[in-house]
């Protein structure tokens, strides 16, 4: 009998779905649309159905499934299991997203934040195993965080610790989609990265971005900054350059409160982490006290895609062999 | 017999040594100058020297003394006892205080930073009585701070967790003591609330300030500004709602990050906290994510003077009560 994880990754756009043994190997996974403006019931209804289908594949004889783990973008009350907050799954708010998982199935059913999950998953087997004090950022449309403390998540009093992206780094700085200004999130995010360009066109600034639009700057994504800076243009590279000075005022402040031992950098932007990296060590340096940050260790994420998928496994995994004890 | 600990707050500028009982009673106190320009060896001889004559009070008869603690200034490697950082202390970075302090004495010795122990003073017997999760501040010539995570202070990797005045709020602002810019204390220390308002006169504002410094602007303190403003001068009650605002940015970063279910306010500037805390407390509702701003609790410390002496006791009832286990 080979013991299996179910391991899912809720985003909002799309579902992940993994069987995950407890070593961390990756035996079958399948991705499919999260459908997120059919309510939070349907959604739950197809998710609960993709994995029995998926189950199919893990026959009684030969599999004994130990428990499934959920990573669930959004703020989640851990004691209840209910989503307290979430910005990218609407109308979830208040659903008791675990009783309802729960129902769904006889095996064991943990949830976790995304992010958080993120980070056990890089913990697990990514950048940061082995290290007990760390914290994990995720650069995709928005900045994503986990701050993991002795070895385990910090969640904070109503487990909504960790919202590194929301750190105010610039008091005056331009708005961010939470509503407050100078976020960490308003200058290391996709977003981000695409505002600062059309800015800096706006400002008459050359660059080959303006032809990659075709001349609307609005159509400009986080994307074609990239591509026009790996293709050598120079107001893009700088964009990048100065996405990492903020991220490594960002990274400077998580030291100075955490002197944590490792930073580890992950999500879509971090395909541009050549470009955006050096400006954000040298700032890091600069701006943390004494020789943190030059002791801290910074390192790319390494799960890549599977982070969460690995961390939501995690959860499990852990959780199992703590009851054993 | 009765059980007395001997509790010592090292300051840069004076020395406080109390005796006090595990119920967290001070029986007794002294203070005398630290005379920091004497060097670490004639500092702790002489801190010594005080401590045994204090002792003389406290016949064997009557007291048993189980134990010394120390607040210091400066970050401590915890695990040797060495101090690695202390720009208040010039020349005792690689001073072995724990061993130096132990060879003095027969009882056992705890040593800690000076805001740790305010905040462990705090959480014993102050404003965060009872709370497993809270952040303090105290705000002086500079901002110091604290971080308690499920009852026991941050300390981080290497021990120099917690420095909350040094978490950068406005990338591009103003220079910090610390060499970086736009720290939380660049905006809510008495240094700060000094500058800010030489600078707002030099933009022209009418304030009584002027005649209070009988027109030498560089001679202004932080308790002139506080003075100012308590006889209703609007310039320098503006400094406070200022600086209060600046604060409640800091306060938010701690929230998105932490979501701890308290934060502290201590130090010589909370003479003021009427004039600043209600700006604090708006932005810090405004710039948390949710409603984790509304959520928490913001307390004026409530220690006074003694947080510090309390902490360092508590380190040393705390440990014994350990160990007795």
């Amino acid at each position: 009998m080979e013991e299996v994880i179910i391991a899912v990754d809720l985003g909002g756009t799309n579902v992940r779905v993994a069987a995950v043994n407890p070593e961390g190997k990756i035996l079958h996974k399948i991705s499919f649309p999260t459908d997120a403006s059919r309510g939070r019931e349907r959604v739950t209804e197809n998710i609960l159905s993709k994995i029995h289908e998926f189950l199919r594949r893990f026959p009684e004889e030969e599999f004994e499934v130990i428990g499934g783990g959920f990573g669930i973008p959004g703020a989640i009350a851990l004691d209840r299991g209910i989503v307290s907050q979430s910005p990218n799954l609407p109308g979830w708010e208040g659903f008791d997203i675990r009783s309802r998982l729960q129902g769904g199935f006889r095996m064991p059913i943990f949830i976790e934040n995304d992010a958080n999950a993120f980070s056990l998953g890089e913990g697990w087997l990514g950048a940061a195993r082995g290290v007990k004090d760390f914290c994990c950022l995720t650069l995709g449309t928005g900045v994503g965080g986990g701050i993991v403390l002795n070895g385990d998540i910090w969640h904070g009093t109503e487990g909504k610790a960790g919202e590194i992206g929301h750190m105010i780094i610039d008091v005056d700085g331009p708005p961010c989609q939470c509503g407050s200004r100078g976020c960490l999130e308003a200058f290391a995010s996709g977003s981000a990265i695409r505002r600062m360009a059309i800015e800096a066109i706006k400002g008459d600034e050359k660059t080959d971005l303006v032809e990659r639009c075709g001349g609307e700057l609005e159509t400009i994504t986080s994307k074609m900054v990239y591509e026009s800076a790996r293709s050598g243009d120079r107001l893009s590279r700088g964009i990048f350059q100065k996405m990492g000075m903020y991220l490594g005022v960002g990274l400077a402040n998580l030291v100075n409160l955490l002197n944590v031992e490792l930073l580890v950098i992950g999500g879509r932007v971090c395909e541009a982490f050549d470009l955006f990296i050096d400006p954000a060590r040298r700032e890091l340096e600069e701006r943390a006290l004494g020789s943190m940050g030059k002791r801290v260790k910074v390192e790319r994420a390494r799960c890549g895609d599977d982070a969460g998928i690995l961390g939501a496994a995690y959860l499990v995994k852990r959780e199992l062999e703590r009851r054993k004890r």
